[in-house]
């Protein structure tokens, strides 16, 4: 009471905001209308702002982890930017591990953490540095978010309020994007500011010179068996037109990263599939021998390369294009021949404008494209053999089997573990789709909550969500948020009856000992959860029944969990086996047809470094 | 297969173990029989080694933020040590919240998270230091650990595991006690390593001089109002009945923090309540006139001292024992007249000899006790009163009814908001009994998993756990392991439809505007989704069924989710208004009856700082 007399007062003679005011005030600039919050004491005064807003508003979430991945791919989906806002100590530590997914794929966002008094915090007055806390619920949570945030900064005074979200903003949409942290202390949230004009410095970005663009054009002109590597940084930059342009002009094979799924068509003449440990054998022998790399925002992880990276694409002249000069510069076993580091949008651009002055297109080595063309023929990534039982689903049939039933705008999220990689595997993209998952920080948890933060960011636009039995658990209690806020998400869950892709790890290297994969472990019967929150169940246990359920969940107006019944011991297939170079995937081709698609050297490799799954 | 061999090998001829079977038995010697998991690829080996063990198992946990406050609970009830092991990335950092839980509280646990390989790490190869991963589920655990651990250490050389653990041990022990991490790459895990010695460093103690005991003990001796404030550091020692002795001895007042609740008994003539701003009228008004304080472990944090230090105890000789220089060496407005830097046990062991050798009890003002004596009968902390709503359970009617059937042996774990401070008004503690919360993180959702960490510990014996409509949601998906591992767990959700203690602010300070807390808030229907996990269900809503339902619920040996439904706008009485001394709690007494009860100058004060309830 007495603080809004001072603000009056205040307000009156300056002309003042407060600061929470000003912070919506940047959101809705920065084109944010919905912010994902979880209130309490230390944040109470920032989430009041929204009173009398009709610009922006809030979204309740019922847990913060759940909440920064909504804002995560809110940010996706908008290809722009996101808020949440959680209280102090608890409040802001809970959004680590949904930070964590922004910050290893480079999504920009911003996390308001409330935080308690300047006065009362560690530091705030003498001798209190060396304290743990000096109140409760406090937590050094700047220092705790730094490595996984592109800037994280406690607001030590109102006035730098315009200052500080400037700076935030372009660090976090600056070079290779990603989230930023504002930790507001309760005190300043309520003080006036004097209002100041908006501090305007746009994001830089590094061009390569002319020569260089000259350079890769004759490089990729004369090589014989040139290849695109379309990555995250395509879809992050927003050059998915761009991208689809140039293979127009190039006419030369394209294969992509799990990241970059979603930025070219499966049924693109020029696709052959992803590369890597769980890559098509198409795509991989593609790459494997290719003579020259064209690769576009792909940071060439361990996933892709295998885990004997100096045995990728061993004789191919690899362009390396990232806005990030730290994934150029690796030395670990793979050496680009012309490292450009500039933004993909950019890149792709300058090089599509020399291609088509050029007049070029590849044709100069059409046998290429054939061998290209009879590999993806020979080896579809999903085979009607695979039908195999007939008292469960076979992941790969059904995935398939959505894809084709799916829309063009439609938003697909898979989660982490094996349905992750079935998913991968058999899902063939139309263009226009968003297809992705939280790829480099790779939470099990995070696909549904994604798709309520994809759903709310298009209008409440129906969402698919591919889940597992174990995954799903860690942000069920958002099935609360879903039916808040009405949304018609498609939750697939896979239930394999506990973690499979462990299970298969297990089963090749510990003798089958299913610890805490599948013994030990439960999971609740879904169909009674659907029940308990109201909202509709399916489920199927029989390929033949797939089509008519997945039509049925999609008819549907509203949320829908169809649980899909799969076997405890379904594998994935194929799948690199440790220390074997991405070309030779298991289960093995038979010797003689293996050398028969090999164009360079092959190798028979052997190693005892096995990796995370 | 190939590493079978190998260990096989190494194991004949060197007597070596693997780093994973070194980690059990340090566990087992440290009196651990249940690791907290959730397995992945990066933890899997380590995990793999539980296989041959009869000495130490796990407990498969939905979601790593609930293992780390099962760990959290499981060690406060055994008093002594535990472990949770996840994988790297989102299953690390996954735990952050619960660690901070452990941080807060000076609880010694320690949290294994699985890494991925040395080489495959950030800065494990040339030139991958400026990348933000190299994989995937790859994080800087250590760094985002640091702030909230005693110690956060990343495996290099298997050889040094014994060396590490040992550090890791005495540094989770020693001194103000609390959490450390062991990030252990997947590559090191099945290392095997020459058995070595064990490695013996305990713990020392600060203890202070005599002379000072003799002094404190003059002190008291010619203080007229002296009292004893119970703090959690007696718990944290282990000196319940260490204090529960000097008590006896010294005949002095008592009161407690609320993380000192549990050590006297509520029925103790010389036990007060809890003080601070939400504590007893008796207590505050207590500590509030003694001439003298002799703190045992408490770092009288803002929620004691209310929001201006100054005015606490204002003129009171303040002798504080703390292990922790940090928190003596505080200057916010409280300045101790002695600091003691010394353990609580070793303390008071060494403080109630003095006083049984000098024969000494406190005697010569009568007055005094009976001062106290008259305050407690005036304003019991639960009155009949509170019995308004005839279709609503009031909840300190209820809290009281529930103490009167809880037994000695009972664990009782509130969580965070208006129940917990109802509860924690309400409750009368037997000695015998465990009583906490993560009073210092205090996060939503801790109470939950905490019941079944302390159930665990305790060979399944009932838990009690008090929860909010809202928090309960947080972890709630750990229903599925109360019913995998048959937990009797009586869970109590006080249903208030929103965040309440939040709404009391609102309706304070911000005009009754119910963002986030109300507007926009739902919670699920809990006794469908008691029925979904088949947990049995009772519900509540008249004060004069709350006997029976409590009895029905205890008599039960199995889980049960007892909903108790409060009214909407139930408040929490009495409460400190911001900026007032201790001693004025709302809602105010009558002037003439609050200055009689001052024996000090009483102070009228006001202020604008508004704190996190």
């Amino acid at each position: 009471m007495k603080f809004k007399k001072y603000t009056k007062k205040l307000g009156k003679k300056y002309k003042t905001k407060s600061v929470s005011e000003i912070l919506l005030d940047f959101l809705t600039e920065k084109k944010v209308d919905k912010v994902f919050v979880l209130t309490g004491g230390a944040i109470a005064f920032a989430v009041d702002s929204f009173s009398n807003r009709k610009d922006i508003s809030y979204i309740c979430v019922q847990h913060e982890q759940a909440g920064a991945m909504m804002a995560d791919a809110y940010s996706r989906v908008k290809n722009n930017f996101a808020a949440t806002m959680s209280t102090s100590g608890p409040g802001a530590t809970n959004l680590i591990t949904g930070i964590a997914c922004s910050y290893f794929d480079s999504i920009p966002n911003i996390h308001i953490t409330g935080q308690v008094n300047l006065k009362e915090q560690r530091g705030g007055m003498p001798g209190t540095s060396n304290s743990r806390q000096i109140g409760f619920q406090e937590t050094d949570i700047v220092s705790i978010s730094k490595p996984i945030t592109k800037k994280s900064i406690q607001l030590k005074k109102a006035e730098d309020i315009y200052k500080v979200l400037n700076d935030l903003y372009n660090c976090s949409q600056s070079g290779r994007r990603g989230p930023v942290l504002l930790d507001l202390p309760m005190c300043l949230q309520r003080k006036g500011v004097v209002q100041s004009k908006k501090i305007i410095n746009k994001p830089k970005h590094q061009k390569i010179k002319l020569s260089d663009i000259n350079k890769i054009y004759k490089i990729i002109k004369y090589s014989e068996r040139p290849v695109i590597l379309s990555g995250g940084g395509v879809r992050y930059s927003n050059s998915v037109k761009e991208l689809n342009k140039l293979i127009k002009y190039l006419k030369i094979p394209v294969v992509s990263s799990w990241s970059g799924t979603d930025t070219i068509s499966s049924n693109n003449k020029l696709y052959y599939g992803h590369v890597g440990v769980y890559g098509s054998r198409a795509a991989n022998f593609i790459i494997q021998n290719s003579d020259c790399i064209l690769s576009l925002g792909s940071r060439l992880d361990t996933r892709i390369t295998g885990g004997k990276p100096e045995t990728f694409a061993r004789k191919a002249k690899l362009i390396m294009v990232d806005i990030d000069k730290g994934e150029l510069s690796k030395r670990r076993g793979l050496k680009p021949y012309l490292e450009v580091h500039e933004d993909c949008k950019s890149f792709i651009n300058r090089f599509s404008n020399k291609v088509r002055n050029e007049n070029f297109s590849f044709s100069h080595d059409k046998n290429w494209i054939k061998y290209c063309n009879s590999l993806k023929k020979k080896y579809p990534t999903v085979s009607k053999l695979f039908n195999e039982d007939k008292n469960f689903i076979n992941p790969y049939l059904f995935v398939e089997e959505l894809s084709k039933q799916l829309k063009r705008n439609d938003i697909i999220i898979p989660d982490d573990g094996g349905h992750l990689t079935w998913f991968m595997q058999a899902f063939k993209t139309k263009l226009g789709q968003r297809v992705f998952s939280a790829f480099g920080n790779s939470p099990m948890g995070y696909s549904f909550p994604a798709a309520i933060g994809a759903s709310i960011a298009k209008n409440k636009q129906r969402v698919i969500c591919i889940d597992g039995d174990g995954s799903f658990q860690i942000n069920m209690q958002e099935l609360q948020t879903v039916v808040n806020e009405k949304l018609p998400i498609k939750i697939f869950i896979f239930n394999n009856g506990g973690y499979g892709i462990i299970k298969q790890f297990q089963s090749l290297y510990l003798g089958k000992r299913y610890n805490a994969s599948g013994i030990g472990v439960s999971a609740p019967n879904y169909k009674k959860i659907a029940k308990a929150y109201n909202i509709k169940y399916l489920s199927v246990k029989k390929d033949k029944d797939s089509r008519n359920i997945i039509k049925q969940s999609l008819v549907s107006k509203k949320a829908v969990i169809i649980e899909v019944f799969i076997h405890p011991n379904q594998k994935i297939m194929p799948k690199l086996a440790f220390g074997c170079p991405i070309e030779d995937l298991e289960p093995r081709l038979d010797r003689k047809e293996f050398l028969k698609q090999m164009i360079i050297k092959p190798i028979i490799s052997d190693s005892n470094v096995i990796e995370a799954n």
